[in-house]
């Protein structure tokens, strides 16, 4: 297998181990969504909203701006194009860092 | 590092091992692209188009369709987009069947 279908492979195990919490594996709710970014990014939540409530806020926000069909739930190809805008603005490819953002 | 990290941590590395072959290691060109599907997703210009000058013309419509911003390169966000969607479509889970363009 090459690295582009293991790294892939990888990114599919990580969502259906959240996404199969609520029974179903085929999308991520905005609570597996959290969770997923609480484990697998961690700091990213914390840095960009200090409370809880906004966390919140943040996490369903995002959802919802990359919710492409609107059943506020993300399949799979809707979260690997949000990961990638997240780690490009954690890394600081994207000119906004998530800091400004509130 | 988390195991989502390191799955964008290796498809970056390969975006890099190509896109870098004409000196720019920001964006492929039609060839890198290429070079990458040939090497990283085996089978998959082949099954898409049998003559050279097809696949080809697959490869320059594949980029121009998802080059967001018409420079006929592919960034890593567009690449990441790309890859999800050829994966998507080899696997099935899109309905449109790559045998069936031509």
């Amino acid at each position: 297998m090459t690295k582009l279908l293991i790294s892939m492979g990888i990114m599919h195990d990580v969502f259906q181990t959240y996404a199969k919490r609520d029974g179903d594996a085929e999308t991520l709710s905005k609570r597996e969504l959290k969770e997923l970014l609480q484990a697998e990014l961690p700091g990213f939540l914390e840095s960009c909203a200090s409370k809880e409530k906004e966390n919140e806020e943040k996490v369903k926000q995002l959802v919802l701006g990359l919710d492409q069909d609107g059943d506020e739930k993300m399949d799979f190809s809707e979260f690997v194009i949000f990961i990638t805008a997240v780690i490009l603005m954690i890394h600081g490819l994207d000119p906004r860092p998530c800091q400004k953002t509130k």
